[in-house]
């Protein structure tokens, strides 16, 4: 029986840093990533593609400002900004997938499902919101936010770029529609989905389902989706080729096999940036505890090496 | 065996015009057009649901254009745009039905699904646009606009609101996924499909996809997912309650019954009125004529009433 295999592709799958993100660049950059999992279809895995949404959702958040200021057009809340990112991210990655597979040959389809993620509405991270989103202000524009949405978190950047909104990042619990995501790909077809780590909703006393401001990460939400497809196998693609220990630092070292106890020992050693690693290595570590067999972490052009990345394992 | 009904959902089911288009009021609308096909629910139908996107594509163009004006975040176009609605409307009417069923103590499942259709890139439509789109400009905000993307096609508004950007509405030829958008739909799943009319694209010599500077009519593009499921009925949904001959003039009457003869005498006549119901009437047709047994015609609200609307018929 085929194997089945979640792939969290990073940020850079569309929007890279040093390119000013036009259309025909964003088409590229999604077609090189597309090109790097060419080797698993061949190998005839069972695919779900989880995707970010970090710079995307900036902007979206940043034109739904600036429109609203001189136009009729209102600015949305956060859950409307990251669905309108799974619709356009999701959409150039199944369109990239399917020229690739053309090029190759395959025959597989490929279908993208816009996708709601349960958080709960009392986690404790609604107390406190951390996670940085949207746009740069200068302490002038925040204010003329504050005036029209009083009450709203900014965070002042240390770096000096000025003020950001600030949102809570909490758990993700149920991914809507999962059933349906492992049907799909468990019938040939490469499933996009949580794009952005899903549009964040909760559940209402009474039931009902309602969007919330906040931002979910889409390594944990990508997790969630691997323990409950069962996947065989779990990849979280990053701009590094592997995990290191002393990053950037004397005593550098690159990890080829991480258990669980020791990558939780390494976290507590505050060994992983926050934003960065430390919540991957959080993602592979929930993946192997609710029993999935291991975690790669690595980069995207490193996939068809069968010795790539750092692989976390019980 | 159950009957299966493809439902193309009015521009109305979101944004209404004499709202502001608010978060609340997008919801508390798309709640009530979802509870208008309740009773379709209640009765056992195999549901497909498609959307326009009328006013929403104009204000994701409208927030792309001006936030390009001001900041590194480039103007997209139009495929991407579309993309971006399917997102967001996708996501408001799986939600808003999800909650509307479970006010009723329905368990059915709701499956947004992210929809390319292609078109014909010789389509002679590209020749001469004419389907206005986006935002209203004055002379020097169009020549701005053509300063940086030369030869775009622009149409001045015969009631005096300044310029308009026109494209294409090519034919749609043929919906992405249409399989697995039957199979799920037959497995109970509603699902929701060819948002906005579908993102438009087009094969290329290479057989290769590729996004296109253009917008599909969403009852075309409903018609044919209705063709392809082999849909015992189709229903669109629009703001009358039936279709009339001499509509707001002396000898003006509601029609009960159309034959497709008739319609087309009707379309000759000029009856109907271009970018409103004679769209519907051309989508109504094409199903008809493809195998479908009847194309129902009615505004949301007359749903759950047997004698609703205008039935086009054989």
């Amino acid at each position: 029986m085929a194997k089945t295999a979640v792939i969290a592709f990073g940020g850079n799958a569309l929007l890279r840093s040093g390119q000013r993100g036009t259309y025909e660049e964003q088409i590229a950059n999604v077609q090189s990533t597309c090109e790097s999992i060419i080797g698993m279809v061949e190998q005839g895995y069972n695919i779900i593609i989880g995707h970010g949404n970090g710079p995307q959702v900036g902007n979206v958040m940043l034109q739904h400002e600036i429109a609203s200021r001189v136009t009729d057009v209102l600015a949305m809340p956060l859950d409307f900004c990251v669905s309108e990112t799974q619709g356009s991210i999701g959409y150039l990655i199944e369109q990239g997938m399917r020229n690739v597979l053309h090029r190759h040959h395959i025959q597989r389809n490929v279908v993208g499902v816009i996708t709601q993620v349960t958080v709960d509405g009392n986690d404790d991270l609604f107390q406190n919101p951390t996670k940085p989103v949207g746009p740069y202000y200068k302490q002038k524009e925040m204010n003329a936010i504050l005036a029209d949405r009083p009450g709203i978190p900014f965070k002042e950047d240390p770096k000096g770029n000025g003020w950001r909104r600030v949102v809570a990042s909490p758990k993700p619990l149920e991914v809507l529609n999962v059933d349906v995501i492992e049907a799909l790909a468990k019938a040939g077809n490469i499933v996009i989905t949580v794009g952005g780590g899903g549009i964040p909703v909760v559940r209402t006393a009474e039931g009902e389902y309602k969007g919330v401001e906040a931002v979910i990460d889409k390594d944990l939400a990508s997790a969630l989706t691997a323990i409950a497809v069962k996947a065989d196998e779990f990849y979280i693609l990053t701009d590094v080729p592997k995990v290191y220990i002393n990053f950037r630092k004397p005593g550098e070292k690159a990890l080829d096999v991480l258990t669980v106890a020791e990558a939780e020992q390494y976290l507590e050693e505050k060994q992983f940036a926050e934003g960065s690693m430390a919540p991957k290595i959080r993602a592979a570590i929930q993946f192997v505890k609710n029993g999935g067999k291991e975690c790669i972490i690595t980069e995207a052009g490193q996939l068809n090496n069968p010795q790539c990345g750092t692989r976390i394992v019980k």
